[in-house]
């Protein structure tokens, strides 16, 4: 049995309103840094850096250290945090934007705190990707870096995100997105091209339909989870990522077996994640529960 | 083990062209009997119901003979054949039709020579619900039906597909459809739903997504397979259904694990399928070949 191993989280602190088919939140706690850090501080000691404004809610911040999350690496500047609101239609997979206000993280520079530099694993969650660079700059030898992304910087700052991509070793997309950025249709000969591009793993996130990874010649079809209901897809990616990173963070085992495990109990966190809105799932989620879903996914995929 | 089960396919079988971004085929073999036939010759005896004109060509009826396939079921009627012709674009999921002649088609009729009506597993593919309800009445205590159906059928006949849907063991649908006919985005409330129409069991293809099937309150979901490249993916469905039956007719055994086998050996018959124009793969396909990509399915799904 493996030490767990520290993981650093680098990207958006938000507050987030949200309406879907089943409901309405507003002024809730988002952003990719949180759900990432949060799923993974299940497994394992998480570090987290980005930015908030000064009226971020106190109680947001008791939530993440209770957590376990080392906060220091949390930035908090005169102004207002980052805003996004949107919605969700019949399509619960397709995400509307109404507004984003970036306030106070327009102007985030990542700032690693020293002792944050010697991290052994790094997930830069989906923000620019010139950011997610001024990371790798800082940190030292990591045993394991982790990237997203989004379409937005696929148009728009497409050497820098190549750059990115050449650097880590986990580059994680969904499905559009790996479509967009290699100009392909099909995502396995997608993803090929992107392991060409530098990391020696993809995974791309198929929502509703689960998640592949690609990894050499080897190729994982993760299952997807049945459920009835989708309350608010928003953050699920995110979850997804810091639960597959903060589980090899937690082993600290980078064989492909261990890693599909990862994907799944990514999976697993992801699928709690959308049953309430913002994260609120996660803040009463236990590891029995967590182990039971495992099980509960062995069972959806399971042939002889 | 035991002794493979004869099969009766009921459908339509057509005269095809195609279009796709790797090329063109001009009067190909084609139809929904003929693939899903086809695919079950694999496994176990298929006795095929159809209609085709005077027109069709002696070496198509060559081929299917020479698959082993009982053909007393194909009425030959003066006229042309069903002759369908469409386009792939960048999204190969999506069939674009640009003509249709019913031919005799339209007249069609299942006739069952009287030793068919004992057939214990019985497909019926893609037409009107009105003639699956025939054949249906022709039948005597078959040991397990299918059926398959399309849009078309839900909007414009709603009353008769549901009339089937209660008398049949296993219902097969794409997502779109299942959600179509259902009215909800859910896959999984759409599959309870079905569920409570009548079947046992639902299988929901989802294309380059794998597929899901709903059992009572079991749930598998089956693993997509990577291709690279699709060559024409048009009879893929009727294919995976015609290799799920014609595996589960071969064994005779209704057991989920059994069942869950069988939708990934129609699976493995839809992949190879896709790789090649009109049936053009399954000409050359081998059984050890099939072996070997059911063992590469189980790679891709495996985690423990």
């Amino acid at each position: 049995m493996n030490e767990p191993a520290p993981l650093l989280v680098v990207g958006s602190v938000a507050i987030d309103s949200v309406r879907t088919p089943l409901g309405e939140v507003k002024e809730v706690l988002g952003g990719a840094a949180v759900y990432s850090s949060v799923a993974a501080s299940f497994f394992t000691p998480v570090r987290m850096v980005g930015v908030v404004g000064t009226d971020f809610p106190a109680a947001h911040l008791h939530f993440l250290r209770s957590r376990g999350i080392d906060l220091r690496g949390l930035q908090v500047v005169e102004g207002r945090t980052f805003r996004w609101s949107g919605y969700y239609d019949f399509d619960i997979n397709q995400a509307h934007s109404l507004d984003t206000q970036l306030n106070v993280f327009a102007d985030f520079r990542p700032i690693l705190p020293d002792d944050y530099r010697d991290t052994p694993f790094v997930l830069l969650a989906n923000i620019d990707p010139e950011l997610q660079l001024q990371v790798l700059e800082q940190v030292r030898q990591p045993r394991l870096t982790l990237c997203d992304t989004m379409n937005f910087w696929i148009e728009g700052k497409r050497d820098a995100l190549l750059e990115v991509l050449r650097r880590v070793d986990v580059a994680f997309m969904n499905d559009a997105e790996a479509r967009q950025l290699c100009g392909t249709f099909s995502l396995v000969a997608a993803a090929r091209r992107i392991l060409a591009m530098g990391p020696r793993v993809v995974v791309i996130k198929k929502g509703e339909h689960g998640a592949v990874m690609f990894r050499g010649d080897s190729h994982f079809s993760a299952p997807s989870y049945p459920l009835e209901v989708v309350c608010d897809p928003t953050g699920a990616g995110d979850t997804f990522e810091g639960g597959v990173i903060g589980y090899l963070a937690k082993t600290n085992d980078l064989s492909e077996e261990n890693f599909r495990r990862a994907v799944v109990y990514g999976s697993v966190l992801a699928s709690f994640n959308v049953e309430a809105f913002s994260l609120d799932r996660l803040r009463t989620l236990t590891h029995a529960e967590i182990e039971a879903r495992y099980r509960e996914f062995r069972r959806i995929a399971f042939f002889d």
